[in-house]
């Protein structure tokens, strides 16, 4: 595959870096003057989102300032900058019909993440061997971070990728998930919204129960799907700071 | 009234005063050298243990090391240095032959819990009320901190006393709790062991679920009733820290 980097911009004391691999667009965070290898957090983005979504982007400059890490994200098929995808595009319209019409959403988000978790797997296995090449990223540990689609698509992902030591998923239930979970034997934080009004809340506690990890903790909170506190960047920076191997400045 | 306190010893920065309440045996934890008002947890100990339980007297040091604040215990009727409880003795001993006998122990345990919370309620408050005269306690934001026995007893306990502000709750049931658990408004943040041999997973979900705060967090782990992670300490002071007005000094 062809590896593509552009040139670094810096602020904040972070080296953002924008690349392709191939066909598939990314960002590169890493702290702005290190060199040498280093934790890695892959991020995967929300449905509808992108690899630089508000929510990716901050949570990567904190891994970055927090704790020396770097961190990457790329677009998933049909999103972002990704060309369109006529099967997504129509499986996501049908999905859209049918809640329209009063189906359930869970099994239809479900079905779609399976879907492009098909593609994603081998993709984000390519990044990592394509990032971590790279002088100031190196082969050191990696984790992963990811919600709501970043879930569905990680834990598969998570399940198959041996550097990958630590995990931080959410919002997301069994019906999609379970059986790659049961493989996952890393560390795993789970977050789960007590009032997700897209995976039914069995669903989620299902899904934690089906992790494989002896290491896993559950963390819910009141609310909306879209509605993770702010508080819980700094416990997914300790989490990550305590599993790969670095003391986290803001911890 | 009566209000005794012995002369004080110091170890590790932390300065440690026993104290008795008419006949309710306490301790009480502060900074070393500290003098006037600051942020006071009051702590309830589990069934069968007492004041100075390891696990008590590990966390108080922590509140008064990390934060700055002073926390208080005291042995609950029946327990520790208190004398001989008749009534208690006789209910404990029936719970144990009816759990022998196959009964569930989860009910058993919420029945004594309302026995004891009875008289722990009004015990704390006057707790409160003579430690905050202290100079180096005063009139500061109160969180309370227990688990088991003591989130039994200290649910009736914050859902009463408007001077509590936070509180770390666990290891309960709705069984026991609920109804008061609805009247708690301030954050609260409960543990759960998933595979909690003596509260029912449901009945922790519960009880999560009734309590009245809108700010409130689950954290759950895999493991027994007596297994919660070490790393929920670090956890539970950064939350009073952030709901009581400290920077803790480790978060």
């Amino acid at each position: 595959m062809r590896f593509h980097l552009e040139p670094a911009t810096s602020s904040d004391g972070v080296r953002e870096q924008h690349f392709s691999l191939d066909e598939i667009p990314g960002v590169l965070w890493s702290p702005a003057s290190a060199s040498g290898p280093r934790p890695l957090i892959l991020m995967g983005h929300g449905g509808g989102q992108h690899k630089r979504a508000p929510g990716v982007e901050a949570r990567a400059r904190r891994f970055v300032t927090d704790c020396g890490f770097a961190a990457v994200a790329v677009d998933v098929p049909g999103h972002g900058d990704r060309p369109k995808d006529d099967e997504l595009d129509a499986l996501a319209a049908q999905n859209r019909a049918r809640a329209d019409a009063g189906a359930d959403l869970y099994p239809l988000i479900a079905r779609f993440q399976a879907l492009v978790a098909e593609r994603t797997v081998s993709e984000w296995r390519a990044v990592l061997d394509a990032v971590q090449r790279l002088d100031h990223v190196g082969d050191g540990p990696v984790g992963y971070w990811g919600v709501s689609l970043g879930c569905g698509l990680g834990i598969p992902f998570v399940a198959a990728e041996p550097r990958v030591r630590a995990a931080v998923l959410g919002l997301g239930g069994a019906l999609a998930s379970a059986p790659a979970a049961r493989r996952i034997t890393v560390p795993v934080r789970f977050l789960l919204q007590w009032d997700d009004e897209r995976v039914p809340r069995d669903e989620g506690l299902a899904l934690f129960d089906a992790f494989g990890a002896a290491d896993k903790s559950l963390h819910a909170h009141p609310g909306a799907h879209a509605e993770l506190p702010r508080h819980e960047i700094g416990s997914a920076v300790r989490f990550f700071a305590r599993h790969l191997g670095r003391a986290a400045i803001a911890c």
